[in-house]
């Protein structure tokens, strides 16, 4: 896949960087364009990408390796509200703004994704962005209620130093784009692990079948969970072959996923797709450990104007008998973010000298291979 | 109010009843034609009362002092499903069919309300009763999944003499009706104690202002919770100034509310309004025991049509900021309610001779007007 | 493994059934004496199956394919509950009773599994078993909320016939013990369809290590649900390679999971536990359809006597960092029941003849060996 | 009632301030020595009260009538978490922190109250104030997931302009004291409004007698919430007989409710609490309109240590059916912490000049005197 940042340089480069299914990983079902959230259309996604300094750790002074991800359900330009739900695999983590998608049934204003201790300031600079650009809501209320999750990166970065500031968020949301989506050391997966191996921002999506209404399903994560031992890679247990460079030989970290469709669905089928995202997890072979803050958000693009705040309003629903392919590929669009997530990471060095190593694309592959389960 | 059964006796009488506002108790906001649930177009309420026996327990042959009440949503000859949702607010009780009424936001069948341990064999005949109309399932599923939820009758009622029989599920659901709700020793609620004095089934109505829509909101209670010293009828602390033959001097017992309305919901917003219910128990007074199977289920008949299996519906949805006029109608209604079962229910003696009293009329007319909050 | 079967014969048997370790399916961890959930100390289990009639269906007559499973936390002799938790995946089924296993934090009495439609008579059923052996309840109250739940067998057995007497739910509870536990075409599980193979119960038990405290945690599935085409087994596509025979081409049916463990666990920790049986379901392929009741209940034997009415109680709790070889041992416990249960059924005829065929057991091998997964 | 305030002001000033109670609002039950939340041992409160400016609105400058309010469940000095629990009424609102009070059942730290707006700044300021005082997480994980509420005061302070700073937040928790507590416009409080009169911060509790254990139940409110139209004090419609001044005709705002007891319970008695929070609320004539944020806390002081890391804890438990004297306190106190915020308060003139006045004691006073509902 080609890829060109113009995110954290001066200038732009471009680079051919393979993706899981490019090494021949086998995933099932068909993903969209991009095979990223942002095929389902208005999604936006902008990375503010803190790379700085090396060595020992002095905390307000870094180094740094941290970021935001901002995700704009419709676009960094809509005041619009969408549909939406969450779940809690396991609590270790935090998603601000979710008593009121759980009662309202909205998402109003983008999902963002920082580190652990950065999730405060970056709440209150969604309010002050929104503020800036006309209103604090899209119901009409003078507050506003943002929602920013988070995974921790203090193996790498220095997150007591609270590096990340309000222009960091403004940035990502400022710079959000459709089309393809920047994964690995970038945004908010800037220092993230995932399954102690480097890991950050991945995506994927599924394009339904014309006969299941050919909708879109897409699927972000901040990927920053897991252990060596348990990691399976399209049913193989990759990470018991390549048992080099651990971390902390356990499952550490959380991951955060965002789910999008522009499948007509109410929030209480939102939810259960939501809950979907575990089974796309559990292939991966998580076991969601105690730390971990394994957090899902899902919403859907349909249905716009449906939160305004006068008369009755007219929306679209699929009946629940028409989710099942949607469920799958929720779990099918999971299971390949989090294998994306690790393949397009690259070792980095933080605090402290740590190093985690990026997921071996060769070793991978020879692995998959001795088990006939290469692609190609 | 003008009430004719012909549910219990073999012939038909007329008596005038009076119900909590006629005895002057002060309620808040505006009833419908028949201040019941069933002001709620298409809703249709059922009872199948079981009295027989007196004196000493002989468990398995009485006396029997219990029921069965069912209310359909949409009237017992739809086969159409209904936008609902729950709430516990004490859990010592049950509801079955929940899971299934929160994951697809749909309440297909009637709601039957019992006494605490027929609610297996209720459960099942909703589902023989449903075969035999035609198919277990509104949403096309090959099963079906009754809500069933119960209070405990056993100072009154040979609870462990299972006297409840399939045929009495059918009857209250094969004699539902619209128009006005016999209250107080009927159905499910026959041998039922409410703040210790006799209760029972209880129902009110509220109807929106045009300018809000014109819905309503009709509200049934199952009414067996409470102590006499935190009865509040309007405020005023009535139980503790009518202290004479209480039962248990603490909260025993559970209440199940169910509420109704027109208004075009969706799930999100009925889960809302059932958690509002609470709040009306609240103003009588309600500490919600530990004994307590308090347990709410709300639903919309709007959207007819809406469970259908093929296709993309189209539904209508009141916005979120529409909805104050019917949380509060939903609190005032379960206030009122209440009241109304306890103003209806009559002095009635059950197993071993236990008598529990009815609430003495001109005794609560006293007490409001002492402080000046009697109506008329 | 040998087993001995003197529940539905009148005379004992003994074969040599292989389980899916057996086979050389590779699974993780260690189990225990019995691979079983009666390895959790004081659980007992029973199973009443009821088997009769050919042919074409006549409803009331048969074919009979179901049955009743029953689980005692603390043996079928105890009157003491159990700290207790549930969850679930996708709702569309029933499990009585969690609204008080929500609330108090306590089970009390026994899990009963069944099909759908007996979900009520059996539930009724364990109130006259607990009468009869002397009150409704564990903690003093005069009612009982018993927890059943149920999957579909509907296109094996008559089960609009309503099959299943009081007796057979009290033949289970009478019957169960503790040792191996019968697998396959037998309690509950008699007609279930599992990744269209025939299915039914399954169960696995994991001891951790002495470092990790040496608990126990043992699973038992009854098991309905899944498709074909998604079938993983160890990671490996095996439903994919065995495409003959399949049953609806989706994923039709539900999943009941139980989760035993004696660990020292409050009723917080258990809804975790509950919640991590998704990823073992994803490891097997689930996505957990709309049709889909995936419903968990997972309870602690440690404790004794916690649920008592008087003075302040002495409890013992892990710490939750300590949870993480629990949580792995609830995944892969469930990973295999799932696979147990499918080795263990045989293929079955019912109404219509409907035949739904057992998973080859040579097929399977010969699958995982062309993928280098085979254990021996 | 003697208070002394040294917060606000350059000198202590000390005034002798009525509370309801003094007022001769009738409430039931008995309160601790303060009839405070820091009645119950361990539990200290501060507040950081920000007034500044006068006149018209000019975002960035003010006028500011904001602040921050702190409660330490153990002392600001401790490092020990306490077991918790929360529950959302109406989710208007945020409570950052809970979904790891959910699933761990404890909280870790204090709780913070402050505007909408400024939730994020106080969020982070907690974790850097932990930090400073040693490590971030008391569960000895590297990471800290602050427990932040709030209201929204923006019709009286320039909440767009972001006035609480870091320093604010440390100010509350290094201040924060033991024993009585100010009420009113102070902390989190300072500009809010409650049933359209002045509200802000309330406190009241309840001593249970010797034969229910002898627990304390406090209970601490930043009332925000309410119409004039429904506010009931003491079950009269208070509300309606002073219609003067009224703000916005409707239930606009929210309240925030912390419940702390020294009575020994686990996580899930604590939801329980949580939910009973409601009912006081219906008591005071809520019916938690759309814009509420309803979001309750529960927390219990027993157990010290049960959050540490290694081995088998042991723990004290209330048995459920004890529960039922420490529901009503809650449901008591929080009726009465309600009323003491209003008491409290004083009229208050903010941004563009926009007043809200106290409610009028003597007024209070006259009505319920003409209902015979004053209690001396």
């Amino acid at each position: 896949m080609l890829f060109c940042s113009i995110l954290v340089a001066t200038f732009a480069f471009c680079v051919t960087k393979p993706r899981a299914r490019d090494l021949g990983v086998p995933f099932d079902g068909n993903p969209g364009a991009s095979n990223a959230i942002t095929d389902v259309k208005g999604v936006e996604v902008g990375h503010t990408t803190l790379i700085s300094g090396e060595g020992k750790l002095d905390v307000g002074k870094g180094p740094v390796r941290t970021g935001v991800t901002a995700i704009h359900p419709r676009g960094k330009t809509s005041n619009d509200a969408v549909f939406a739900a969450w779940f809690t695999l396991n609590g270790n983590g935090e998603m601000t703004g979710t008593t009121w998608v759980d009662d309202s049934g909205f998402l109003n204003g983008p999902v963002m994704i920082t580190n652990t201790h950065s999730v405060g300031v970056v709440r209150d600079a969604v309010i002050s962005w929104k503020v800036k650009h006309g209103s604090p809501d899209m119901e009409g209320y003078w507050w506003s209620l943002p929602v920013v999750a988070e995974t921790w990166d203090g193996y790498l970065n220095d997150i007591n130093g609270f590096h990340v500031k309000p222009e960091d968020a403004w940035h990502a949301l400022d710079t959000a784009n459709s089309g393809p989506v920047e994964e690995g050391n970038v945004g908010g997966g800037t220092g993230m692990i995932c399954n102690e191996f480097k890991g950050g921002i991945g995506t994927s999506s599924r394009v339904l079948d014309s006969k299941n209404g050919g909708y879109t399903v897409g699927v972000l994560v901040q990927c920053n969970y897991g252990s060596r031992e348990q990691l399976r890679v399209a049913g193989i247990n990759v990470g018991r072959e390549i048992p080099e460079h651990t971390v902390w030989q356990k499952d550490v970290g959380s991951i955060i996923v965002v789910v999008a469709t522009d499948a007509p669905l109410i929030p209480t089928q939102l939810k259960r797709i939501a809950k979907k995202v575990s089974l796309g997890l559990g292939r991966d072979g998580s076991y969601s450990g105690d730390g971990s803050g394994d957090i899902f958000i899902a919403f859907s693009t349909a249905n716009p104007g449906a939160v305004g705040t006068h008369g009755v309003h007219q929306l679209s629903m699929l009946p629940n008998d028409s989710l099942d392919p949607i469920f799958l590929a929720t779990v099918q669009a999971t299971e390949e973010a989090v294998i994306n997530a690790m393949v397009a990471a690259e070792t980095m060095t933080g605090i402290n000298n740590h190093t985690v190593i990026a997921l071996p694309h060769d070793k991978l592959r020879e692995v998959l291979k001795a088990h006939d389960r290469l692609a190609k």
